[in-house]
Formats: structure tokens, sequence, C-alpha cells
């Protein structure tokens, strides 16, 4: 919105940008997404309202623009840069790898527990539900499509398989334990997962 | 809790518990799981608090018994009596069957909508979570793992394969995409996932 700032007027633009996402992650945690507002996020940032208001229309933009920022910080950690599934040649290496980060995302508080409070809300409100996965989780879920369309090329998946759906076989299980604890969350699970997707189940 | 009741008294009481579980679910899919009590479900039902009291502990109760109560009434209409995966010696057939009875359950709105309410607070209130799941979800997994083991035993899945996880692979995809509103649930994706779950996506 702002027309080539001034340095110092970017540098305090990003110091509140940073601020104000930090607050909407910490307060959707505590008190969950309801009782979020764009006032309780100021007032913990330590901003005026207006400035929240310059750069976004709601809670919901504020939210999920810091979940965008919070995955890619996330991502930049790992040294998961390009955002990508790896792509060595090797397919089952490769998922075991992404995998295996994500393992590690999961179990992150500074992840987990505002991933949670937007999850739940997201499952009863629908319009914010698919905001949600539009904007942060299916890009996601396309990085594995690309990965899995650079596999079919290679010979190593077979053509008539739909991307878009195999990668549900090691992604949702695991998205499952994660979102209603219905079992551990170990490196051992997902590569377990990897393998009984690539090779299922049956007798080979 | 009533010794020995008289027939009238056992009429009388099983028509309140049926009135108690719809008020509850109704409920719970209209106002959330925190707005719920035990107050609104007894005035609801026509009924005094003190005879939910008399049989309950909590909403949390009275709701965990009101959905194994309707879980066994679509298993009922469904046809699918006893309880359990159906075991013809086609696993992938019965895979596919039991999974299509589900898609037409998920997609029902009298269990859809309670049952997001109650899953959209199992995830932030972790204690109420690993409730419904030992106490809902894990029994009618350990059906597919019932199934699956018949199915090693017959030949049809590795014996290195743990039905426990296997499971996942067609149950978790359905559970996410109905969950999270993260793709369309049709018979013809429950098919696809029975088929890349057994037989996996490399080259066979």
């Amino acid at each position: 919105m702002v027309d080539k700032p001034a340095p110092d007027a970017t540098r305090r633009s990003e110091k509140s940008r940073r601020a104000i996402y930090a607050a909407a992650l910490a307060l959707v945690g505590e008190v969950g997404y309801p009782k979020t507002t764009v006032e309780g996020i100021a007032a913990r940032a330590g901003v005026g309202k207006q400035t929240i208001y310059r750069w976004w229309s709601s809670k919901a933009d504020v939210l999920l623009e810091a979940f965008l920022d919070l995955s890619r910080q996330a991502a930049r950690e790992a040294g998961q840069e390009p955002y990508a599934v790896p792509d060595t040649g090797d397919l089952a290496a490769d998922l075991r790898t992404v995998l295996r980060i994500t393992v590690d995302q999961l179990l992150d508080p500074r992840f987990e527990v505002p991933s949670r409070a937007l999850a739940a809300e997201g499952l009863v409100n629908e319009q914010l539900g698919r905001e949600f996965v539009t904007t942060l989780l299916e890009p996601q879920l396309q990085l594995y499509v690309a990965r899995l369309r650079s596999a079919q090329d290679a010979g190593h998946v077979r053509h008539d398989v739909d991307p878009r759906i195999a990668l549900e076989l090691f992604v949702s299980p695991l998205a499952q334990r994660w979102l209603q604890r219905t079992g551990p969350i170990t490196y051992a699970y997902t590569d377990t997962l990897v393998d009984y997707a690539l090779h299922g189940i049956a007798p080979r």
C-alpha cells in the first residue's frame, strides 16, 4: 500500500508487521478464533487498531498472513528452501525427508498451538476453513503433486496414478494423527507410510 | 442404575434417553460444544436436569453416548450389522463397500453437523479429544484392523504390514477431506484410495 517508503518507514513497518503476526498467533492460541479480535491483536502488538486496518481488512486476513509467514519461517529454519519437496531422483528418500521435517514442525509448540486453534475453527466455520485450505494447505500439497509428477516422468510412479490423490496416502494419515491425536507421530511412522504408499500392502 | 425397573418405567426411561440424545446432538451442532450445557440439553429434551445427572456425570458423557448411539443407528440403517467390516474373502471389495457406507454417513447432515462440532472441540480440548478417540473413533478403526488381520491370514496382505498403520492409508484421506474440506468426497475417490493402498503407486 505504501508507495516507495523511506528506509526508516519500511523498517518501522516491518517491525510492526512482525509484532502483529506474533500477537495474532499468540492470541488465537490462547483464547481461540472466535474471541480473537483486531482490537486485542492491536493492543498486544502495541500498535493502533488503524495500523492493522491499513494492511488487512479482517482478523481472518491477519491470521492467514501470520500463518503463511510462520510456515515460511519454519521452512527456512529446516533448510527447506527453495520451498519445494526435494528432488534427488530417489522418491522414497525425498518423501521421507520432507515428512520428517513436517513431523518436527507439527510437534513445535510455536506452530502447534495456533494451528490447532485455526484448524478447529475451520472445521465449523466453512468460509474460514475454505480460505485456510486455499491459502495455506493446498499450496503445500501442490509441492507434493509436482514431486510426484516428476517421479511419473522418471518412471518411479505409475502413469495412471492421480498425484493429487496419491499424496494423501502419506500426508493425510500424519494430518489425522496430529489433528485428532489418534496415534504417535514419529519418523518411523512416516517412513512406514512412505513405504506402504509406494509399494502397497498387498503381496508384491 | 435402576435395578429391575417395571416395564413402564423402562419404556419411559428409553423415551427420555432418546429425547436427551437428540437434544444434545442438535444443541452441539447449533451452538458448539463450549456453549452446550446440561441445563440446555434438559430444557430442549423436556426433562429435568436431575434426570440427566441420574444417568451421566457431565455434558461430555451425554454427548459421547449420543454419538455412540448415532453411529449404531447409522450402521443399522446401512445394513452394516453385526458391526464389522464385511469379510467376503475379497479385501478390495469389502473395503470399497465399507468406505462407500462411510461416505454416505459423512455426507448425512444428521451426522455431519454435530460431528463437526465435537471434532472441532476435540482439536483444542485435549481431554475431550482423547476421550472421543478412545470411545468413538478407535473402536471403529479396530474393525479395519480385524479385517486386515484376516486378509493377512488369507495371504492377501503382506505379513510384515502393521494393520493399525495400513488402515490409515484409506481412512485418513477420507477423514481429512471431510474434516478440512480439502477435496470432494465420492465413491470414485474412496475406490481409488483402496486401489492405491493395496497396490501402491510405484510400478508393480
